[in-house]
């Protein structure tokens, strides 16, 4: 058991006062005119317009700012994409260094975002083989390991997302019906969640994953964790972890959330009803919410419906195409809000 | 005269009372590596995530809310662009229509988007000839002109930018040392130069026009209005107002602030730097400012530097060529914040 869920949110509540002047508050954004064509009270949540562009800086700032390597130590972690720039801006927040391990297939901007942020970044060849056993070197040399999910600190700095979201929804006299978040490894999930319920307890969550990656629903379904098949893709990078983290999981097991899972195509999508209608850069994994109301919009007709939109950190060369194809034009016609 | 700018400031404080349950908060963004690499601390003000994307909602607001057409009555306005959907908003807030005449090249989506916010939209051939006419019509029908600029509702509504840019840096003890200002008729410029003048007394206030609009500078130079050369063509279609408002002007001669212009060229690096660094969405207009700062960083070294980015509407095609272009690359590379 992860514990009672009360304590849970006091620790949310305590990452907020710690993390707070170092993040973006970010703002609830709303469109009448989307509204109106979609039948539904939309509210858009834009973590793309967090420190790194995603809300992976919230949970790393709020574990950097309670545990520290001594002196000159680093803190270490791993990741293909935006936890790595999260924790490489946190370790800098405190004056500490960062030596993140990434996969020799991410994106050189990923990497060279990371080192711009004055962290190190190793290459590893056979980064799933090689990954763990270099985190126990360096954490033997004193080296402090921020995991990129499976750890409360993180899930509560994540948790300050539904804790923005669903105090500013309260303020403006709103009642949130649903909420859907984008989910990978679940600290998103479980720390947004646990914040939101606790304002709206009647409000069902929704967690969203890709097409082949829906380890997490099948997870909750059979009552332990169970790992993706291998072999799907998505254009969602951001949401291909393998199996749901162990706490994640027994938060969400007592949750109870909802699953459902988005095409690539549906993702393509409402990365141009972002764009349309809210002016937003939205990376795949971060549309991956809206792509869901899009596709359950009749079924939510006259609810208010919040998406977290997870981050933006998109290359401009995919952005640029998925703009010029069809998708945008389809139903993203500029609609004013 | 204009009268004293410190009652200037008390309207523009009235004003965001008046506005703030319609409009957004935007936040004011930061980018760590960006700051290094320009050598300065910059502060980016996104109204492109606005109501209708773009800081024109303000004003509109700030009108309608004070000034009412009886009944039915409608309110008019004229626009090829933003003041045509922040007034169209405006009126669907106080539960009034909006008329607007929009010129026959007015982009279809801007038309469509108006009419998606409630507002009914004439396209009037020989716009510049008949408009004044037309509404001259339409007033004497009963309707309530809604101007762009010239009036001092709209100034101090616009005001509302300076005044959040200025609260949230002086809450995070920043002293701003230079704000600028994209330019046409003069409504930003001077309310926002205002309310951070209040503030920052000793900041200096640069407005931005593109290359060949420049009238604000020159009537500034002058001692008197005067109007912008036949002939010249920008990307910035928000900035191409033929000469400054007679308020806005009389409040710039005694704010005085300095003037610059930027080339379509640096208005399209401007936007590749504002979707690498920050997952913004930003209009030709609205990128104005950060051009400037672009251009002029080496003589802003470890200076406090505020950049208004004033909307977000530009067309998808126009978005993606500029992406896809050797500018993003060149100056942009994403890295993390």
């Amino acid at each position: 058991m992860a514990g009672d869920l009360s304590d849970w949110y006091q620790g949310i509540l305590a990452a907020e006062s710690r993390v707070a002047s170092h993040t973006v508050s970010t703002p609830l954004l709303e469109s009448e005119s989307l509204n109106a064509s979609l039948g539904l009270r939309l509210l858009v949540k834009p973590e793309s317009l967090q420190k790194t562009g995603s809300f992976k800086a919230r949970g790393a700032l709020n574990f950097v700012l309670q545990t520290s390597p001594p002196d000159d130590g680093l803190f270490v972690g791993y990741s293909s994409g935006n936890h790595a720039q999260g924790l490489a801006y946190a370790a800098g927040a405190v004056g500490k260094k960062a030596h993140l391990l990434m996969p020799p297939g991410a994106p050189s901007r990923r990497i060279e975002g990371t080192r711009a942020l004055g962290a190190e970044v190793e290459v590893l060849t056979d980064f799933i083989g090689r990954r763990d056993r270099r985190i126990s070197e360096m954490v033997a040399e004193g080296a402090v390991f921020v995991p990129p999910f499976d750890h409360c600190h993180i899930i509560h700095g994540q948790g300050t997302v539904g804790l923005e979201l669903a105090r500013d929804a309260a303020g403006r006299d709103m009642k949130l019906d649903v909420a859907f978040i984008p989910t990978s490894g679940g600290g998103l999930l479980a720390g947004t969640g646990i914040a939101v319920r606790h304002q709206f307890p009647a409000c069902q969550i929704v967690g969203v994953e890709p097409t082949g990656f829906d380890d997490f629903a099948r997870s909750i379904a059979a009552g332990s964790p169970v790992a993706n098949e291998q072999g799907a893709t998505t254009l969602c990078d951001g949401l291909m972890s393998p199996r749901p983290g162990t706490l994640p999981f027994q938060l969400a097991a007592e949750l109870q959330p909802d699953f459902t899972t988005v095409s690539d195509s549906d993702v393509r999508q409402a990365i141009g009803v972002l764009f349309a209608n809210f002016n937003l850069v939205v990376e795949p994994s971060g549309a991956a919410g809206l792509a869901a109301v899009l596709k359950a919009a009749k079924s939510l007709q006259d609810k208010t419906v919040a998406v977290v939109v997870s981050g933006g950190n998109i290359d401009a060369g995919l952005f640029a195409r998925i703009l010029d194809g069809g998708d945008v034009s389809a139903i993203a016609s500029r609609k004013g809000r």
